[in-house]
């Protein structure tokens, strides 16, 4: 139920992830959701099924009024059918901030978080960097950051394959001294833990692939992600607007169009479609709010590869190895 | 003496700037920058003069130990130049923080300003867009984002020409409940202001031209412009890589390469220059540490001009009538 395009989008999302024969749970407003999904002719021959939740947190409220409010929310439906063993991994685009409590409340802590983090995988021109915590806490203190390193450390290993991940602290100057109270004190903190920390990582180095993990606050990673995907707006309607005016420039923009999409494609929503929420002890991938029907595929799919391939039950077991969450 | 490529870029810029009839002061070590200037045939015959000082506030420095030390520091040199009356306005591409706080201790604060910012004139969809504060100020309270509500308010009106200039605070979240402590206060504050506040704006709506006056503190402002500009130059990259795969892509690309190129313009640092630093009693523009030769003859004509204008006794007087900066 939860996101701009909601329902359709995540419904039309699910088709397409069940027709690559990942088994679908509905939450929400039963009437809603079917007639959304008799809008595909085959899905009737679908393994998707439903979770009968009768209301929803919007956006306006507050994630911890609304979940308190509702007790028959959606996203609540939904975590619970994960904690109870019913499924094994929750989508969804809706209240960020819901989706982490929600989350929070029905699976706890693993063992050597502290809080959870969502994780973003970003597209790097090396590679891919993981970004955390890009907004599951607004306000962070230092030994916050240093979790989400160890968290993002751990996760780069067991989802990415990088066998010693760099460690690299978003800040305003590369300088340890440079940035405000926050990064100055995590990057102390950081310095003496065992991970690989490289230092601060200016925000214009977070596509170059200096960083394998860069860590920041909440509030900061959601700033950076959003702006970027603003900018990238940007640039595709001005590429347009100037290569559409003559024949030979039309040319061009079906060229560098190709070539635009390709960075698009991994820059955005669609490619990764989801960010996972680290730290709670059950599969969760929060949805940008404008998901489109393929970043919703596209995240279900995610969740689907992660619960095949025990990212959970790893994290699980390489936290609570790590003693250095403890130090702190 | 300021920036990563100082004081080769700066002295080349001031070099352009003077020829197009800019007096220009450099402050510094005479030795380097006369090596430096002689490398231009004509310096001989540009009105450049000197401003001798010996030291130089490092990037590794913090701005109040850099300037207790060096007494004799370039920055302070130069807005001493300004403050006597010698110099309209100084510019640097050097330390942030030292050209800030020198710039706030020797030309005082305006009446009606609390604090100094840097504002940044950001190229949008649909014309240009003031953000405040890109990096003076990386602690904010919310009163401070009210106070930079009026002077970027002011500004867009005296500099751009906006009459009543639209106010939007950015934030993660449309809802004036989204967002961290400082600007879920900063929303309630921004509210009861005669402002036309138009509400929180998203990191990703920067570039649309949704608001005229974008506020936000320090930290925030100067993460999104360096994760803005990583990103234009991540898509040039990728761009360049998939545009000289073959023949008729690479037409592609000198064509969609112009059509970038002006994107590039109005958002890098060569196109604006330099950042005016609103709310001290003197002009000071401040320049991106990398700083090419064309980003400081920008800044500096950018400088000029604001002098030529009375941008500051412009600023001034409309700042000492807003009785809202004392209302909070």
């Amino acid at each position: 139920m939860g996101g701009d395009l909601a329902p359709a989008a995540v419904v039309e999302g699910a088709v397409l992830a069940a027709r690559r024969h990942i088994t679908i749970l509905l939450a929400g407003v039963r009437g809603e959701l079917e007639r959304e999904l008799h809008r595909y002719p085959d899905a009737s021959g679908l393994d998707v099924r439903f979770l009968d939740a009768d209301e929803v947190v919007t956006m306006d409220e507050s994630a911890s009024a609304g979940l308190r409010r509702k007790r028959r929310a959606s996203i609540r439906v939904a975590v619970d059918a994960v904690a109870r063993g019913d499924a094994d991994a929750v989508f969804s685009a809706g209240h960020t901030g819901a989706t982490v409590l929600a989350a929070h409340a029905a699976f706890g802590l693993l063992a050597g978080a502290e809080r959870p983090a969502l994780a973003t995988i970003l597209p790097t021109l090396a590679g891919h960097a993981v970004l955390l915590d890009a907004g599951a806490n607004v306000e962070c203190r230092p030994s916050h950051l240093v979790h989400f390193a160890v968290m993002g450390a751990v996760f780069a290993r067991v989802a990415l394959g990088i066998e010693r991940p760099r460690v690299a602290l978003l800040s305003i100057g590369e300088e340890a001294i440079k940035g405000n109270e926050l990064t100055r004190e995590a990057h102390r903190l950081l310095k003496s833990t065992p991970l690989d920390f490289i230092g601060n990582i200016e925000p214009h180095d977070v596509f170059t692939g200096h960083g394998d993990v860069i860590v920041c606050d909440g509030f900061t990673g959601n700033v950076a992600l959003k702006v970027s995907e603003g900018v990238a707006d940007a640039i595709q309607a001005l590429l347009r607007q100037e290569l559409s005016r003559t024949w030979p420039s039309r040319l061009g923009m079906l060229l560098s169009q190709r070539a635009y999409r390709r960075f698009r494609t991994r820059v955005d929503a669609s490619a990764y479609g989801g960010a996972p929420l680290l730290g709670v002890g059950g599969l969760c991938v929060v949805g940008h709010g404008r998901s489109s029907a393929e970043a919703v595929r596209s995240a279900i799919e995610l969740a689907a590869r992660y619960a095949e391939r025990d990212i959970l039950g790893r994290l699980q077991r390489e936290l609570a190895r790590t003693t250095v969450v403890s130090q702190v």
